[in-house]
């Protein structure tokens, strides 16, 4: 896919933390060719250029920018942590003061899968608000959404639900909102503890894609016409 | 809905373990339907036949009957316990011993309407097998299925994918072709240790009803073409 045809430029920056990973380019593109200015962070600014570099040729724009997490996290407005779950909290911690009085999406599934298995409380969302405290608004989202169907085809609308859960109801409405700019339908689903069972289905979505011979096992809601 | 033609006579019998509640009154109907023996267990013989009488009464059959919940228990080849979660441990130590041998579908949720939140490790089924021991095949299913969406109109498929986990693959496939007969879509989900996120859903569920304005909220899959 080359030269993609931005239509609505956005203004909010987004930044995905640990965006040279499985999750994050995926997240990138598909928020960039929404319009967003995207910056793509890693811990090393060399990592970070070259991927954000490969998804600007990808997509024949030039909106997307590599960092290091701290000063990605400082020039976006909203930051979305695709780190691998045994970073989660230390990054957090190095985050901190970078991300006060913003929005922080927190993606992380604390399942390992060479042995997959519902994570104990609290939910990684739950965790990140500890660390982060009262100045950042966690959001806790995208935990389920294949890496591989995320990337491919990024103009097309994605056969998955995503739950949104945070303890502000406002900063999980600006995340349905993203998830919508990016072509994923998405639902309020209560408060950050809730996000357990979201990081859990990760587990179940690993034993359901084995057994039945596929990579594409998603979650769905639903009964919601109102 | 009276005189309902029963066309497959199945010889299986299913009992429903506390099932003069919210949830077991639509199992039951709808496997009567689809030609099972059905014994509606509780632990008042009186209450049983109650609701057993009822449910002939309302499919125009004669294939429900009612007894307390040990002879329920030993007279069938299936048990599903549909107990309130509060009741859960105390009713499985009862009926050890009538259930080896058998299976044993919980559709426990431990969640509470009022206050509700994921529960904490291990799951219903994790915590009924440990009761049960070696001898009884636990197999976790229907926690979620909205009871007045079962109980309405039982001769249509349901609007929501059963997730069924087991540690016994074999006794997993036999509750996915009962959810079948029921006209409820079933997958094999993983061991009793993943049924624990099938239950949390019901939190999640709880959330999105109420922020929607909805009471129909159910958790469907997607991507298993295969």
């Amino acid at each position: 896919m080359t030269e993609i045809d931005i239509k609505d430029k956005q203004t909010q920056t987004i930044a995905i933390l640990g965006g040279t990973g499985k999750e994050g380019p995926g997240l990138a593109m598909r928020w960039a060719y929404a319009g967003y200015p995207i910056i793509i962070g890693s811990r090393q600014t060399e990592k970070a250029e070259k991927v954000a570099s490969e998804l600007n040729v990808k997509l024949g724009i030039d909106t997307i920018r590599g960092l290091k997490n701290d000063a990605a996290a400082r020039q976006a407005e909203i930051s979305v942590l695709t780190v691998v779950y045994t970073a989660h909290q230390f990054v957090l911690q190095d985050l901190k003061d970078d991300l006060a009085g913003k929005i922080l999406v927190d993606a992380t599934a604390r399942v390992d899968f060479r042995d997959p298995k519902p994570p104990t409380p609290p939910s990684a969302g739950r965790l990140a608000q500890n660390i982060l405290g009262s100045q950042v608004k966690v959001v806790a989202a995208f935990q389920n959404v294949p890496a591989h169907v995320l990337r491919a085809n990024i103009t097309e609308p994605l056969n998955t639900d995503v739950l949104v859960c945070a303890d502000d109801i406002d900063a999980a409405q600006v995340v349905i909102q993203l998830a919508n700019a990016g072509r994923m339908q998405a639902y309020y689903a209560g408060n950050l503890d809730n996000a357990l069972v979201v990081e859990g289905l990760t587990a179940l979505l690993i034993a359901i894609n084995k057994h039945y011979g596929v990579r594409t096992a998603s979650i769905g809601l639903s009964g919601l016409s109102y």
